[in-house]
């Protein structure tokens, strides 16, 4: 029985200052409710759906703004990495690896990464049954690595949709690591909005309360202090000011699942 | 915020003496955790997988034992109709009246069986979008009927296989009627067990903890003492013994989300 | 090898005049292209989205329009049935007996329209996989009736959405029976225009090729002068003004597939 | 009216003698009917389902074999590349590039595939709605590349299965680029073999003859002597035995499609 784990932050790095701020807003609501919590934000969104899409700072300045970031709001940061070649670098300044979910099978990510000896978190495969997270664990165990989260972000359903199936908790806790929910990717619409993703922030919290009701170690969520400036993931974003009120249901809704644990 | 409803009994009528032993179980657990309780059996299997499935007394035994169990236990009873001509002879015996997923979308049915004054439950069809369950609503109104029930059973997801989308209960509870969550039916695997349905009964109780998460009226669940030996639905039904211990979790969960209501 | 057969007509009776007239001209293009036809039309759509629906002249007054039809052009009628009782009237009119898809497993109605006699048509469910229609088949057969159709119009893929799995021809061949493929209700977006299905009539004479490639029976097509002013299915009923060269380029197909069966 | 393209080979290269002896018989047959063939093989499986699966002798070893049987057979070849780093040296010996499912969205490997000037063929990702593969299409334009392929190879239709949307080949058609229906993958049932994908072999003809039905450009098969002894995707790869009777049916149907390029 655990504390929640909150990963969370802007989707990708908007800058310094209001990176930290949105992290220092973050962090002092988790520092409140009591949950760990690990900043998270992209150094580079490898795979937009339009190339015009913005992508962030790439690799080089924007590990150093994670670095300042980590120094500043001593806390663990995680960020997701997209080549082999990403590891190493990633791997001075973050303190856990994120596989993309469209990356969930490229073995010699999934390999390098693990090798890193850092905690890697890896994000389930919109086309993957819960069940086949299996061979991703034992992808990361094969290079010796036993620090692996799995993290839910939904499922493809018919097109431009996704659907959380609740089942995927149970199956993948079953592998014997901790599992997470991305509570933002969760609602977004894939290609529903033409050239970007669109989606429906309204159901994160509703998300949210259903997964940690079902049993889960932890909630990854992109935060904003104002999501319609965001310059990726806006529409499902999850606004500041409304963390708090989020994460108090689901602490009160952990309290009774995670005694099954 | 009222309390959970609960509707539970055996799936079909298996005879008089043991569908009010779990009708009277179920009623006690209920009567013990403070939920208002529905007994609920089908007299009648009208679309099994194979038609060598065990369908029931049929309604005139059945509404029979049905009036019995009622007087007996001194609960309400709900119970699926198939056609408009059972609705006269249910709504005599029954309190309420249960449109099954597959006829969701048959206007007479719907329209007789609101006609009756009853209130009616309407199982959400596996194929149809949350959404679309407004035009349901729509068609019990116009015959003067608000007492209305929703209720989710899963999507069809792929062959053989069923998803529970969290997003169903904020979107039908938008319509201004109570919502149920049947968390049974949820568990089936349609057809995957040949002439019949598989099922998998594991995961009820993560799939309940969940839909409370997300905000529900009430549980829909089909009991037994002994599933293994249940003549209909066996693989999914959840054991007597079980049921208490999942009602608890439901019941604390649904005093956080009922706030929101 | 047998040559394709065409089922065709308007979704919805109406009236004796534009229907005759809409028959007369499928009539015309069937025998040019030397196919067997038979007309159809519902003489009553008993699952409209909406309870505010066009739902066509009703039995009685259906039954008499689709007699004088089969008179005036000598052609075999099928319609839709929607309850055991609608089974006797109307098998003294028609020459085949449908049961629409979301009614595929209600047992009774497919026992007593089997117990006619007549040739029945059964249209798969959304959410049915297509190895199960062979219970289906086996009720049918329970009941004496070897004069079985199955029939393709989509499979539920997310939400207002249906997709054709090419597969389903073939496995459904494999019960033994003539497999059908209905062309414009598989272009349906159910629920897609809120208070009614949309649809995509563009795709029609692709799925059909596709379809015919895979290897069917027979085209299953509501046709129309003029689908715009359609009172049921307009947005993917076939322009009878294209009928003919879709079907030419579907006898071409079936030339070559046919082989195999 | 092109001719139909055929793309086809072992999925991963199985040494240079077995890879020559596929090739040469798959060549065989396509200038025995009239279809352009380009060989194909992969260096590198970089995403099987398990660690433990066979990946191939690599991209240098790869390349040389490959460059062999260009040699031996004069015939173009065709290779899927995962990083941008392998772009490079396979364009030195690779007539066209090939972009991974599961990396259809990586911008970066899209744009540096783009600029080798290479055709590049890119599968629609399982996750993707057909329209959304006009925003690949802009990653590649943007390089300055109009030489483009785009192949469906399958949509998630639920766990461990996919279906094939014939819409797919009209809507990615419409991109103004020739599209490919890659017929052995199609029929993968992915992560359906527990530790390796299971498949259908036996439904590649249908598909095959129904995308070509529906309209396309090309047709993508892995091919073997004997599928059996296969050491990836032997479940759904083609006996070479077989091959010439599908590519027949294919090539009739064609003839009859075709004039409405």
């Amino acid at each position: 029985g655990n504390p929640l784990l909150l990963i969370a932050g802007p989707c990708v790095l908007e800058g310094y200052e209001r990176s930290l701020k949105i992290g220092k807003q973050a962090k002092e609501i988790a520092d409140k409710l009591g949950l760990s919590y690990v900043f998270k934000a992209s150094f580079d969104k490898a795979n937009r759906s339009s190339y015009k899409g913005f992508r962030g700072p790439g690799i080089e300045e924007g590990l150093e703004i994670l670095h300042k970031i980590k120094d500043e709001l001593n806390v663990p940061i995680i960020s997701d990495i997209h080549t082999e070649e990403q590891v190493a670098p990633a791997a001075k300044v973050l303190d856990a690896l994120q596989i993309p979910a469209f990356l969930c099978r490229q073995t010699d990510l999934l390999y390098t990464a693990a090798k890193s000896g850092l905690p890697v978190n890896v994000k389930k495969g919109q086309f993957l049954a819960p069940k086949d997270m299996q061979n991703v664990v034992d992808k990361l165990e094969s290079a010796g690595n036993n620090n692996i989260m799995l993290t839910e972000r939904g499922a493809s359903f018919g097109y431009n949709n996704l659907v959380v199936d609740m089942r995927t908790f149970p199956i993948m806790r079953s592998f014997g690591y901790p599992v997470i929910f991305d509570a933002t990717h969760s609602v977004q619409l894939p290609g529903g909005g033409g050239t970007c993703s669109a989606g429906n922030r309204e159901y994160v919290e509703y998300l949210t309360r259903a997964a940690v009701g079902a049993g889960v170690d932890g909630l990854f969520m992109e935060v904003h202090d104002n999501p319609e400036e965001g310059l990726s993931d806006g529409p499902n974003m999850v606004k500041l000011d409304n963390l708090e009120a989020i994460l108090k249901d689901a602490i009160a809704i952990h309290e009774i699942t995670k005694k099954h644990f």
